[in-house]
């Protein structure tokens, strides 16, 4: 199965629920492959892993560029799960759009329109992290300037906000599901990882998305998060993701929706 | 079962869960007393409904004041349900603490330090609601004023902050939940309706707060929204009240929780 | 000459200036008389200080209560200077309104509707801050909640709201004034102090609130900040004060300003 | 004089004052002739102007793009200003700075690395704006993606954040201009049409900025702003611009700071 394919199941199937997991950055073959295996054991559709990372400083490990695109290329071959990874730049498009299967534009470039109208005239679905400084109304303007372009294979991410209070690393904007729900049609899911900032936060914030009807989670996991080169805080063990996807799957069995598993073609 | 007694249980148990319901505002005998039947008949334990209520302008319903309080001493011996209204000032607190048996103090009043000292010497317990500009850290701050006099029956409300996002009237913080939960051991339970601001929007949200594991959600239930002196866009109606009764009963069912009902002596 | 004349000026001057100074709480007699001497040989109209001190924390100085207010009793009476001091509750505010020229509600109180209405019954000035959650609609309904009550001598202070900006303590909303100015006739003054969080940023916030059309200026002056009680980082010594002065005075010496100083009956 | 020896001399001055105005975006020859007209006759150095325009949704004006930029250099050929106008991707950049004297890089931008990356490479001064989403932590450090590439001549501009208060489009943080001061060398300005977003509220926002410390202006200015294609409400016309700038100049005089001109090399 394609990631069109999937895409539009995700769509199609109104209680349907996706998983996406993987660690922040791609850092080594072991760690990318030793999680992909992990994660479609339990029947993650989709890997998550950066080869470009969007760091706020300069001085801090800015990812493994196209060697990264080809471990995660790898991940795939080896386990047929689905890759997202990020395209920061134009620039990158071209080479990104080549290795992933679904192209994630960041937080930080939610209103870097030009990358928006290039990526809405590529083939493969999208997914669009809302900007932390940015409101609904914006949001859903930075989706139009892909689907205008053609593109209509839109996944939204709700991955938290800027506000005064500093006791996680974003506030969690949880009625974005229900607003976006309303406002448009594409599948919205969240990042729990981010807002939360450290790994005790992120089942409860993932739970609380499931519940509000988020069509899916998005979230870090990796082999050693004390040992990632970024956002080594916030990124769950394996262990900790299997318990957290244990209790997610509760209340999708409880509520009737129907999780996407990766099928074969 | 007195309201010292029901608080208890709600600390003690610790998966346990407690809904408050009841209108905005206590407006009339008609009003207050066919929704404490309706919310009674499907064990809803605390009635909530304001006598005096902070508004922001002065020329709109500053609520009924004493009559109100005595509708709501009604309604009590009329259910057997407990009640929950807001001192607005240490001068009202007497009369109030006269008739509630649970004091509420507003969002509005989170740092007003005296009212938090006063009502620490109440042998009543106390919904503390978090101030909507006030850090998790200094809604820790305000409970430690109250329970410094004594009173060590707290109740925390998470009610939604304010953030640039206008989609929604303030932005609920479902953070709150698990970060709170591990600073204290008070219960904390969300109020969906002020973050919401439209009713339809109440639902989502309390099935997120549920899930993150708030021990309650408090609501406004109002029997002909559209008609309410105040807050009418975002009261429920009966109907939609039990329809989100029944879809947080799922998810505390199958996550294992106990809800509380009341109880006679 | 009284502080209603002296409010009547300030009302009345369209361009006049108002400096306001002095320690965050009254801490001593010898603290309190030396600022106050210090201020007036400057031609400072108004003496700050409080008596009663709303902390987030209950652990830390509250305050000394009347005995700071007959401090600023006797400062008063030893240089002339009005003296404003808040008042934290209605409970206090009988105590408070028998010393102070001019009364001070707090930021954390600026929703204290009851505090509101009392102290619009009181035929003395009042200063009200903006609380640092409240919208600018939001403040001016409060300040309508003195107003109607039949105080129409009202003094608004922006002092800073929140935001996710933490190099500042919070951050000075300068748009206040010139919205404010539009919105009211009440004279707008600004605390450059509480914004700032620390001294080297308080004369910066002073220029531009001067420049911006303020009618003045609050600020925290002790005579050894780093001994104080409270606000420590954020206070200025003397001499900080007087640099400041001579730089504002600058600035309202060129574009026409008129400064008030205090004058004898 | 080019305007890396322009730059130079903002820099090296540490009172020195610099205007920088201009439309919003470049809509016609006689609408960029005619302002750059307007303002050199004021001896106003540099015009703004957008070719090139991040605008929130897709269906409104997007900028003249090349053509503007031809505009653009008329008007500095016939004016002998310095042109400063934005590149919105990497993409843009070559052909941006083939005609800008100065490139900006906008709000929207402010953590689109590979852009800051980029125009870090190129040997011609760039205007950073504050993202409106950003802390002064991550916009210094987005300054060192561009000055990390071998690019010091930075200036950076304050331009609003996002936060809860609606009267104005964004609320201008005056005390990034001390802030940012202490923290890097380079010029801090300050946009103060963006964060009004009335066109009443700009002189008073730029004298604040201005007796705030901070090194120069940019203001949007329009020959007929009811008829502008964006951003109409905020633009000053040529009388108003006029009255601001002598409002300014006022307090530039006395605090004597040295307003740089546009000198013929």
């Amino acid at each position: 199965m394609n990631a069109r394919t999937f895409y539009d199941l995700m769509k199609s199937t109104h209680e349907s629920f996706t998983y996406i997991a993987g660690p922040c950055a791609v850092e080594s073959e072991d760690q990318v492959l030793s999680t992909a295996a992990f994660l479609s054991s339990l029947g993650i559709p989709i890997l998550r892993g950066g080869a470009f990372k969007p760091r706020t400083s300069p001085d801090t490990f800015q990812g493994m560029g196209e060697a990264g695109l080809k471990l995660l290329a790898r991940a795939r071959e080896e386990t047929g799960m689905l890759v997202v990874t990020e395209a920061m730049d134009v620039d990158h498009l071209e080479l990104v759009s080549q290795y992933a299967d679904i192209i994630q534009i960041g937080s930080r470039n939610s209103q870097n329109f030009e990358l928006l109208k290039r990526v809405g005239r590529i083939d493969k679905p999208v997914l669009l992290k809302r900007g932390f400084g940015n409101t609904l109304d914006e949001f859903v303007n930075s989706a139009r300037y892909v689907s205008n372009e053609g593109n209509q294979r839109i996944i939204l991410v709700e991955r938290g906000i800027r506000t005064f209070e500093q006791s996680t690393r974003f506030t969690l904007d949880i009625s974005a599901v229900p607003v976006l729900r309303e406002r448009v049609g594409f599948p919205v899911i969240v990042d729990p990882s981010h807002p939360a900032g450290k790994a005790r936060y992120v089942k409860p914030l993932s739970m609380a998305a499931t519940a509000a009807g988020a069509s899916g989670l998005m979230i870090e996991v990796h082999p050693e998060p004390s040992k990632a080169k970024s956002d080594s805080e916030q990124q769950l063990n394996f262990k900790q993701f299997e318990e957290l996807k244990n209790e997610v799957d509760v209340i999708l069995n409880a509520t009737g929706r129907t999780i996407l598993r990766f099928q074969e073609a």
